[in-house]
């Protein structure tokens, strides 16, 4: 079998010039990896009719799909088109579905359409139109024998859409492509070297045809197990073997499979077993509530949080004994264990929780550095504490001592 | 003068196979933006000898200036050295220089320096060693005749410290460059569209040598004035006077100026006059609060929020009236008016602010669709509500709402 490759296109000066990250051949990148198709390289040019024509030129001779994204704005600097028509040397005119199209978009937003809107739908000859369903700008699709060139727009979700809908359905049915599966298993509580040592022998182990990827983020790993072969039913079955080993070797640390981050995965256990959460936040300042309220519908197991930022708050509206302050101090044990019980008891949920700490750079004692911070989980059977010693960082220790509170819910539900 | 162009590379598989998006990259451009540097194209190649070599060559054709980032690391994955090695036809030795900070960037942290990590300090002859103060693979500057190379490890911070300690200072030396003078104002509460049409003429009317740049982000417009010329100082005068024709335009949007956020700004304009600002957020969930106290020093100023999620939690803990939330539901003005006083009362701060909202996608009713909110700002003096009509997306709703809030409060403080 050929071993299809892509590359990247991106046009655009506000690219090139730093006003705007690119996100989107990230995320292309991982949707073309999984059909089999490996990107080999990745290209950002200006808007400058030159430059786009010598990369067309240059990316046909290395890769089978050539995917361009950008430069398709109805404004005068925009030369995507232009380009395009001119490298399949055809010329360029209104295409009559897209123009319905293009029409129908305007018309539902109550708007007038525009000659320069009207532009959008005029299109190279040479190319098949892909419908935008959420922008203006159609996507082109261009054969050239056995090679494929695609032009999109550059807005995240107008990609996204085209993506999903048709450039991945036809590149699938265009190529023969390996049957692949992959599977994202998802650790949380252990750093990536750790893990890599505990599970050095299963990786060693692995088949040649099944291959792993450590994939490290703020406070977790996921792992990512990619086979390859003919059947896929076959090697769903054979990497549930390898899934079920890795288990018992680092079990406790897996706290799901696929997309759901643990914020959602936390979500789905609070709700399917009737419990409730609220929050007493000191050092994460807000930051452990918003992860837990960026999921749709956790105001069903989500009742309420606290924010004692200051010391007289975290007396006189929470409730923390003035003693337990004066004698341990805020960041202290005895603290995160009042605040979690009470913030409990006043909401009346069934778990509380809370953090303590110092987020830094300032505040730090000679016993208590930045990144020192205590966390509490409280049911109505037991209280768990745990120190955490973090980074020097402020917004990494946020985020941190945030997961990591995440992290003891998780091992700590009734 | 000549304009001095760049390009970028970035070497390494999990750039090109979506495992990590490149943030360095515009970073990278905005700094030699500063300097009048363009960066010309930016390409993303695997760990594959043939490529590295084959996108050296190329750059050399058309930039002068070629930053390489990434594949330095220690493993034998990494080949960006053996390729510059082999691009400059030289030969890899042990820099003593380099081998002298790599074996002190360990003993500083108590570790023991590895055959590996020696390796680190071997070095391409043809280079000249540039110090990476926060990592243990040097930077490594290569003079081809007018043109220049210099390869980086890929760690952001690592970067940052070299481009601005290192490169950034030896291109200025190296190069004639243009004298450029930037100015950021930062404007908010108005939308691009909106901002462009009101100051459509004042743009026009801007000489040739200064440029209008806008640069959107979420909730804000910031524009960009840069001047080209030959005395800084006769720049930074000129861009003030058409600053100052803005503000007469537009200046009820113009919060700052420069690299500070809305947070930061207001945050010190909170410290400075002696107010504290206590908070109860619904539906913005606790990201209000964290934008707050992701500021270093905010608990000065900063005393703490209460986040009545569920229905109870309002009436109960923060003491909304039972008569209020029924006769008028939870998403209205007369209970964010109430939440807004309660807290500040409670919390015994000088302002008081709220939010309550449908930020999706569950909760709507026909007359409050999702992107409905209130907030409030309350002081002694008054108390000012705001309904918004957001979007149907609840992560940007989240946002929208809490940046909203950070306007109301910077127009509203007495």
């Amino acid at each position: 079998m050929k071993k299809i490759v892509a590359e990247l296109i991106t046009i655009g000066d506000e690219i090139l010039y730093g006003q705007i990250v690119d996100t989107n051949s990230q995320w292309m990148s991982t949707e073309l990896d999984k059909i089999g198709i490996k990107v080999v390289r990745k290209t950002t040019v200006g808007d400058l009719e030159s430059e786009i024509l010598a990369v067309f030129a240059e990316a046909e001779t290395r890769a089978d799909v050539i995917l361009i994204t950008g430069g398709l704005g109805p404004t005068s600097d925009d030369l995507t088109k232009d380009c395009l028509a001119k490298f399949f040397n055809c010329s360029i005119t209104i295409h009559e579905e897209a123009l319905a199209e293009v029409t129908e978009f305007f018309k539902s937003r109550g708007r007038e359409l525009t000659e320069l809107n009207r532009q959008q739908a005029a299109l190279p000859t040479a190319c098949q139109k892909i419908t935008n369903a959420l922008g203006t700008a159609p996507g082109m699709w261009f054969d050239k024998r056995d090679k494929v060139f695609m032009s999109m727009p550059g807005v995240p979700h107008e990609i996204k859409k085209i993506m999903t809908d048709h450039v991945i359905p036809r590149l699938s049915k265009k190529y023969q492509l390996p049957v692949i599966h992959h599977k994202i298993i998802r650790t949380i509580g252990i750093g990536e070297s750790f893990l890599a040592e505990k599970i050095a022998d299963w990786e060693n182990a692995l088949p040649k045809h099944i291959k792993l990827a450590y994939l490290p983020s703020l406070g977790e790993v996921k792992l990512r197990l990619t086979g390859f072969g003919t059947s896929l039913q076959q090697l769903e079955s054979e990497t549930n073997v390898w899934v079920e080993k890795l288990k018992e070797r680092v079990g406790q640390f897996i706290y799901g499979f696929g997309e759901d981050p643990i914020e959602v995965v936390l979500g789905k256990t609070l709700r399917d077993r009737n419990l409730t959460l609220s929050i007493a936040e000191s050092c994460t300042g807000g930051y452990l509530s918003h992860l837990i309220t960026s999921v749709p519908g956790s105001s069903e197991y989500f009742l309420g949080t606290m924010i004692p930022y200051a010391y007289e708050i975290k007396m006189r509206q929470l409730g923390v004994k003035p003693e337990t302050l004066e004698k341990y101090g805020a960041v202290s044990e005895p603290t995160i264990i009042e605040m979690a019980n009470i913030v409990r008891a006043k909401f009346s949920t069934s778990i509380g929780v809370a953090t303590s700490g110092i987020a830094g750079p300032g505040g730090a004692t000679p016993d208590k550095p930045v990144g020192t911070v205590w966390i509490a989980y409280s049911d109505k059977h037991q209280t768990v504490t745990k120190k955490l010693q973090l980074t020097k960082d402020r917004a990494l220790n946020i985020r941190l001592a945030s997961i990591a509170v995440l992290n003891l819910i998780r091992q700590s539900l009734p």
